[in-house]
């Protein structure tokens, strides 16, 4: 990880234009049309808004058709298009039936990232998390910005998620906190 | 994607004919006895339909027993028959041990598509989505050509799904549309 | 597929006894000790009955402890015994966990199929489908049959299977046919 | 299988003393200490009664802590310590959360056989299956002894398992013998 | 296993400070931000306490989102960082969707395990194992540790494990004990 901008700085003596030319490292983020929320924008404008942005590393995205359809588009992300990581973004609908196509989804994500040995980061938000649909709206926004930026630290920033190790940390809802114990 | 329309221009210079001899992208469209609707006929019909069919790309069709059967099929089609990408309809049934079944079918097929880095679009009818056979023959030609389309955009107009990333598009039935948020 | 029969015919100019010395296609069959019912001599008393058998084809037969060892075994016929397909025969119990097993136990065929890409037709029955032995041995005879039969049709006459596409053909129980629209 | 004790007659002529140094074909045992009785030496205990133990194979023996990392121990018995079949015992507990790593665990042992085209016996007694703790006692003894005679016969006597095909063959508790047609 | 460790004492002729410069056998520790409980401290204090820390062996730890992350960072933990066992550690909430994700997850350290022929030991420790919070830390605790030294044992001493086989021995709760025959 972060091996391309190491890279970068090397031929850094030898450019001026080295910012511009030389290979990013890339985030893919890779969206739905099934989702009723633009959770790709979310992803992208939490990562617009991380340091390096454009200089370090820059953005690769996609949409398909469904949730099922994220696994193998996140693994061509990976193989063909040289992301470091990938965020994977969907929405499982109400009936019992999306819950088992999201169970499919979530394996085919958890395979496509053991094949490829590179993390994909699920952000799926479940259609029936909220019934008012600007609480829901909420946390497609806040779940999709708080992965993207899981993403970014684990590519530049990883002691950013050592500090945070069992504190109960969440995405889409507030943070549960570590065990009370008094 | 398009690797092979693409080799096809280059050789364009050399031949006038190279529109019947050059070797065009090819969709499989595999398909069940299973299945209570030609859901196969129903996609291919969606294809010929498509700018380009019988010029750009062409499509490969199979037919297997039953779903559980699609997923090493779509995975020939891929490997032995060179398609670009993969349209695989079946119909689960009725009974509690479908349900399991259509389950090993999805995960074969999210499997395949893993393994050849392709994608296969999962075209499932569950035979209990509507009581009124009319009704449910609406459903079983609407998502088959749906999907057929989605394949059809995701080799040759993936722009086309970017602009309707998040605005909860559906095969099958009605779109639901993105989240109303007043 | 049929590539071993190929290979037969150029010899055939060399030699009267053809028939009998060059390699045939192979069929696959491996059933278990669990079953009620002997799955395996209905699927190869049906290939018996197929045209071409011990002249274009013939059959390899195992047998298993239970059907969580049909899969690799399955493999192995493919693999190391040359099978182009293969028979899988079972019988899940009627208890909760049978029913997980036989969960297991499919998703290990799925598995072989894919990783040999080569068709393995599951044929289970479970032994609560009826609760008279007479019609569940139908069952037995009738599904073993059939899927024996649509595995020779897939090697030697795939005609036979895209012509009842959609036509909801069954095995074990009549035939549900195609939607009845009016 | 049994290719290493066909070596080692080869070179029986060369030697008196090949049968104490020839490679004997192996026989991977492996259990847990997560289970409430030692089902390991029940099925060591049988393999020892089986004729040419010590002589043409014998058995390598591993414990890990619970069922779970039962596949990875199965498949380094087979990739370094060149095991030909293994049998892998363990003892799902009574809570749902149990029921669900017992699967986790079993399509562990599923892929574990499919990766090196090696059977793995699983041999699972579920707490629940008796409340008389000597009842249960005697299905641990009985199922781990019946499925290491298995491995047995299907390296040494295939024929054994083909002439109890479809007979309704049980470990643990009685057979349930073929079905009753009149 | 301790291969590391057996090349060191080769070299140990050459330098007084091969304790210092040879390569240490390396446990990884994988932990999550979404746990409420520093499970990763728990392990490491175990390891630290094990004989031969920092002489013989070393710990590598890392920190990732949720429980679903967990089995890619180990299988990198393996491959690129050289370890010879992971111990995982994540806590599944108590919402059904997480018992779902809690088995994918689960899936996917068993596929991390099976592709990298190297253990990697699942402590989960679910959040409704307890309504107490004094004893769900206890839990948390006692089972992180006690896998952990699990780990240890797997690689410095299995015979701790061999003679523990079929002895109900628990983590985070009480030993079950083996079965009472009287």
């Amino acid at each position: 990880m972060g091996k391309k901008s190491e890279k970068k700085s090397k031929k850094g003596a030898k450019s001026k234009k080295r910012r511009d030319s030389a290979p990013l490292v890339r985030i893919g983020v890779v969206d739905t049309m099934f989702a009723r929320y633009d959770m790709g924008q979310a992803a992208r404008d939490e990562l617009a808004a991380c340091a390096g942005y454009g200089d370090t590393f820059t953005v690769i995205a996609r949409t398909v058709p469904g949730f099922k359809d994220l696994a193998v588009a996140a693994k061509n992300l990976i193989e063909r298009d040289g992301c470091s990581i990938v965020v994977a973004l969907g929405m499982p609908g109400k009936a019992p039936i999306d819950k088992q196509c999201a169970h499919e989804a979530a394996q085919g994500l958890m395979l496509a990232q053991l094949l490829t040995s590179t993390p994909i980061l699920e952000v799926f938000v479940h259609e029936d998390e909220a019934d008012d649909p600007k609480i829901l709206a909420s946390v497609f926004e806040n779940r999709s910005r708080k992965h993207a930026r899981n993403a970014y630290w684990m590519l530049f920033e990883p002691e950013q998620l050592r500090r945070r190790a069992g504190q109960g940390v969440r995405q889409g809802f507030e943070d549960a906190g570590p065990l009370t114990l008094r």
